[in-house]
């Protein structure tokens, strides 16, 4: 079980939490428990480490900021013991979870379970702070911001558990953003890869790296609200949404335990792009390489990219995406270059939004893009880019039409509940 | 060098320590600093487990109230690195300052010191948060409130260190408490004794267990203002008070190195204890064991005790003082008692204050004690009960004199400045 922030602030909210971890030992279950800081005391110590030294050692940093998880591991272990279980707080060093070195962004190597496991048997819940982890030279490390998610699936991992039940702000992964379209349904399953597409593109239910970690560990997820009744039932028959493997998921479509699935699984929008357009760009060989080198140079991530035919035969126009965060940098790099790339024009658009629909049934079934080609044409939306991977097709569009487009979509994939 | 929570209350104030820190360094010595918590972050902390549990697991307690000094350690490590000085962190367990398994009131047993040593002779300042320590079993304990004054001569003493200067609120120990007595001056050496003696009397300065420590480990110890100068010179020329051994205290008298000593060191008033009084308790054999045994299983410090002639010849009365927080209870446990030690009436006062004359010159000189009677006589000051060790004379009067009784003893004894 993992409970992030706003779960954990304060010692009425830890109750509440101790409350939904007791009814999980009840419902005859091993528990382990991974909590994050009281939501703002993370950033709370960051603000110190800047205040103390603005290049921060990474190592020291980690040092402060892992205290925060620290004391609410603590505290969630004596709530359990006031409410009759028998608990322990286990800190990263103490398990020890082995990470890298790489202080104030460290990625989990190995977890030793051997005490935790015989702790667990032994009918006591394991309280486990998220968020850190020890190195081979015995300091301590954080694993970047919202890390508790992926200290959870590494745990999970380790223990072998049956499930990672990941308690949020929100009760599940919905097919699309519930604010937008109200038709919006949780889905009882989805896979992975579709997490990670759907993450990637701005449904933040999840860190992607704890998806990613899942996946590669075949940990099953189940997403859970947070604000469930106190006397709610154990998770076992809560209705979250279970992140699982492609086989798990056909096995689960074959016993008849998915009806309701549809071949998109969701429909996300993201506004955090930039759109750039560099106007006649002499068209040679090597030409795109001239922009696309600096960028990746400058540690700038481009997304969709598109060629046009540009007025003469010579020349193109390239329209490419970056996130909105980085234009300036954009501008600046590509204005350095401009002599070697030979462009005539930047020209760049924050309103734009990217809408991507996902779905491992597009694996096997055609026309997935047409549908949404023809349904956003049918409403007059202009498609900017275009971008396609296995499993997910993504257009850019005007940011203004987003919450139509994704709505028009809903409904043309079927998903409207 | 410690530090205590006021001089750790925020990143400004660490950046004043790490400055005197770093002097130190300048100055040409090896540096180990252990800190406090921020002012006022442990009660937050205690806060928290009392509302988690009102009958909180200790050893859970210890993870929660430790991040406090943890957070403090690693920002002075940075501030110090900020300042081009070399420095890391070492937690309670990363070095580890191995204590028992008494959680939340722990008591240090060992300290590795073979790591600290090698960083510190490569020029690295170590900074170590107090109040903490590492149990057999790998759990976090801690020191119990003040702890980390305790904390310092103990590193102090693991890395025989030549000194262990404490920075406190104040800058040095007096004579006696210079808000009542003007003409009060700070002493400049005091021994460990003496120390021992006016810390049990009401003058707070250091922990009493941090001197019982340092007396034990032979560590001298310095009491120094941490509200200096920031561009004071390093401690070794500034006017602290040491504490040291009566060998050390004997030699630097025959060097002529403390000139103004006097036969009384110092003068302390306390006033948290209340006097009470058993009337016509039978006089016979065992009649005291009576009273005192019932009191001392309900762990109550009975401290000064006189015994009168009562009325009749066959009967006693029985004076003794106690904390005045245990003023009730102790009613209590006399009620519960009245039968079998078969006193009349009990009276008690809450109105007394304890006054003790402390100095080592005591041991070879006699009339030490007649001198503080004659005082208070002359002023008409009633001495109600008396007790006596090697090095200290007490007496308790009406709580209304203490200021009075203060001012002429400091003169009586010719300590004023």
């Amino acid at each position: 079980m993992k409970f992030g922030g706003t779960s954990m602030a304060g010692t009425e909210r830890i109750r509440r939490v101790a409350g939904i971890v007791r009814r999980q030992q009840e419902a005859g279950h091993e528990v382990a428990v991974v909590v994050s800081a009281m939501a703002g005391e993370t950033d709370r110590m960051v603000n110190f480490c800047r205040e103390a030294n603005a290049l921060y050692d990474p190592a020291e940093y980690d040092v402060v900021v892992a205290s925060g998880e620290q004391v609410t591991a603590g505290l969630l272990a004596m709530t359990l013991q006031a409410m009759g279980c028998k608990a322990r707080s286990w800190l990263g060093w103490q398990m020890p979870i082995h990470t890298d070195n790489a202080h104030s962004r460290a990625r989990i190597e190995s977890i030793d379970t051997d005490a935790l496991l015989a702790s667990m048997a032994a009918g006591e819940i394991a309280v486990i702070p998220g968020f850190q982890g020890l190195t081979d030279d015995n300091r301590i490390t954080t694993l970047g911001r919202g890390g508790s998610d992926t200290s959870a699936v590494a745990v999970a991992a380790g223990i072998k558990a049956d499930r990672c039940d990941i308690y949020t702000d929100v009760d599940g992964v919905y097919t699309t953003d519930p604010r937008i379209v109200a038709k919006a349904r949780k889905l009882k399953n989805v896979t992975y890869e579709e997490m990670l597409e759907l993450a990637s593109v701005g449904s933040k239910v999840l860190q992607t790296r704890s998806v990613s970690l899942a996946m590669k560990e075949k940990v099953r997820v189940q997403v859970l609200s947070s604000f469930i009744d106190e006397n709610a039932p154990a998770a076992d028959t809560l209705p979250g949404t279970m992140i699982v493997s492609d086989e798990e998921l056909a096995k689960l479509e074959l016993e008849g335990l998915d009806m309701e699935r549809q071949l998109i699984t969701g429909i996300a929008a993201d506004k955090n792009d930039a759109k750039v357009i560099l106007t006649a760009v002499p068209d040679r060989p090597g030409a795109v390489a001239t922009i696309f080198g600096p960028l990746a140079a400058a540690n700038i991530n481009v997304d969709m990219i598109i060629q046009n035919v540009g007025r003469e035969d010579t020349d193109t126009d390239v329209t490419f995406t970056v996130p909105a965060a980085d234009l300036d940098r954009t501008k600046a790099v590509l204005d350095e270059h401009r002599a070697t790339i030979g462009y005539q024009k930047i020209s760049t658009d924050p309103k734009v939004a990217k809408i991507s629909v996902v779905g491992v049934g597009m694996r096997s079934h055609a026309g997935i893009a047409a549908t949404m080609f023809k349904a956003l044409a049918d409403r007059g939306i202009n498609i900017q880019a275009i971008s396609t991977s296995e499993i997910k097709v993504s257009v850019l569009i005007d940011s203004d039409e987003t919450e139509l487009a994704v709505r028009l979509l809903h409904t043309a994939y079927g998903l409207d509940g």
